[in-house]
């Protein structure tokens, strides 16, 4: 197993050393090499995501990525030249985000119910296209535009998988997330290919709910929700929301795919750099290690992706929630329960 | 006082007629006139919003919405072609929308603290303004795109209304909310903007946060927004979350403004039609009726408005929240409280 590691700005190589070692104790043949992209390399050359660097990734199993993002970088430059320039050359069409509610974990909301959904974002499409521009600039003429592009090829492919992973679950339920009275033409074509889909799982039942109407859901019932498929901007949304109801991004793991497999997948936990606490050993490496989760089961590494979920699951069952410990001890508390 | 009430579709007559109910209390002398758009009209001759008609409304102090949308109509007809065509031709490019926890009421977070937020949605542009197209249609080739559009005369009417409001409030803080890191034409103008309109407005304290990392803070924090200003889609997201956690849709009221008065505004519950409930007297009229005391705060009548906000303040202190009473009984109970 080839794996390329990200550790990128702020919090993200204190979460990834974690996240590391506890795939040592499940994978300990796992070949890794870092690259030192982010913040730091923008600064000191410009660069963001040189070719070379980007052949290199292509030739892994596997990415797993930490966090990018640094006040010190103006808005947008890492975010588009990075990080989405990732998803977008290595076609991570399906961003995958599970959200669900840890026993022992607290919710915010009064009463949750069991949370278990995995939201199916679209990751190379929609106003992520950056397909946008200025007229006019600093006049008081200007104009902005930014323009969701939605295709037949990108749409069918995201809802296929999202009807896939809904049949293979309990439930099998699952729920088209749009604004169809609003945005009519992306809607429409999301209502069709999920209506044309839907032909071929006839054992999955199937949901449509306004992006508003959704977050109402998501804070009065989220426990409804078994598969949510959604495009980019309002997966982005709801997938924060829905990390909150289910106690906070420190635990929300995510997984950028390429099901086709043409090009790695990349796993990075849904949180930022959080500047704000970075280089303190405070933050939780949780959701990074339950990326390391995903990886594995993308890989086909089944059972270490559940030893290590079950672990977690463990540690949060019994952890002291006002004191978890910092990030090299819950590491720590990790490592050793995968290992037993 | 010559007011148009558009009583709409499904709930919309029935909570209407609880706040002309209140609204007679205040200002017995209100003129109202009846337009009878909605699915009904449109499935008995296809019609909309004819132009005679919005001539017609034209002619008003103000507008007076229930809701529109019936599940007869397919998805798009009665949104695009009568409540944002209404919004658009009558120029209501501040959406006003506050979101308060009433004392009393039952907020779904468990400590929800003391919110009173007020949204500004711009709501004349961004993904509104209908810019989008199919190409392709029905074959494997197909594209569909929406284009968000924002202008800076757009942006700056709403950003400057935002600044006024919140240099009257207490707090004097305004948050915009947006998604500069991806979207970064529209970021760019409307971050900017904001820059610029805060040089006037050295009292007020501004922050910036992504629309994503907001859905968490509206669940983990709400009491730390003030004002938020925010672009058409995002605040109709971010409004519905703000409704559910200040107690549900059921309560929440806004404004649809054209602030230089050319023509009349028009003020609607956030809730829909709710085609569910429909018919049965249990829909709760107090966002039709909190939407009166914007309407008449719009229209100067400030002393009625806070008489019937401290209406409902007072009722939904006292409610027993678990059998509120039907449509007729809280309306009446309100009427009473008012003209007490
Ligand atoms: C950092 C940002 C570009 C990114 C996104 O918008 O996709 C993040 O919010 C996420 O959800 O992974
Ligand atoms: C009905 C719909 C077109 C509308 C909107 O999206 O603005 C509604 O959700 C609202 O918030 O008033």
């Amino acid at each position: 197993m080839r794996l390329a590691v990200i550790p990128g700005d702020g919090i993200g190589p204190e979460v990834i050393a974690e996240a590391l070692k506890v795939l040592g104790e499940v994978i300990p043949t796992a070949e890794i090499t870092r690259y030192d992209l982010g913040a730091a390399r923008w600064h000191a050359t410009g660069e963001l995501l040189p070719e070379s660097v980007l052949g290199e990734l292509r030739d892994h199993d596997a990415i797993l990525l930490g966090a990018v993002g640094d006040p010190s970088v103006p808005s947008g430059i890492l975010e588009r030249g990075l990080l989405l320039r990732l998803r977008f050359e290595l076609d991570h069409h399906v961003n995958l985000r599970p959200a669900r509610l840890y026993p022992g974990v607290k919710s915010p909301l009064a009463e949750p119910g069991e949370v278990d959904m995995v939201v199916v974002r679209e990751g190379t499409e929609g106003l992520y296209a950056g397909n946008g521009g200025l007229l006019r600039k600093d006049t008081p003429h200007e104009i902005a535009t930014e323009v969701s592009v939605n295709t037949s090829f990108g749409v069918e492919r995201v809802v296929r998988d999202a009807f896939a992973r809904a049949a293979a679950r309990p439930r099998k339920h699952l729920t088209l997330v749009h604004k169809t009275n609003v945005l009519t033409h992306a809607g429409s074509l999301w209502s069709r290919v999920v209506e044309e889909v839907s032909l071929q799982h006839p054992d999955v039942t199937v949901a449509y709910q306004h992006v508003d109407a959704t977050t109402i859901h998501m804070v009065t019932d989220p426990a409804r929700f078994d598969v949510i498929v959604t495009d980019n901007l309002f997966g982005d949304i709801l997938t924060d929301l829905a990390a909150a109801v289910t106690g906070g991004i420190g635990l929300a793991a995510s997984g950028n795919l390429d099901i086709t497999r043409r090009n790695p997948s990349m796993f990075e936990p849904v949180h930022g750099s959080a500047p704000d606490i970075a280089g303190q050993g405070i933050a939780d490496p949780t959701a990074a290690v339950l990326s390391v989760a995903l990886l594995l089961d993308h890989l086909g590494e089944h059972e270490s992706a559940r030893r290590i979920e079950a672990s977690v699951a463990f540690d949060l069952a019994t952890r002291d929630h006002s004191s978890p410990g910092g990030t090299f001890a819950i590491g720590d508390r990790l490592a050793a329960l995968v290992s037993s």
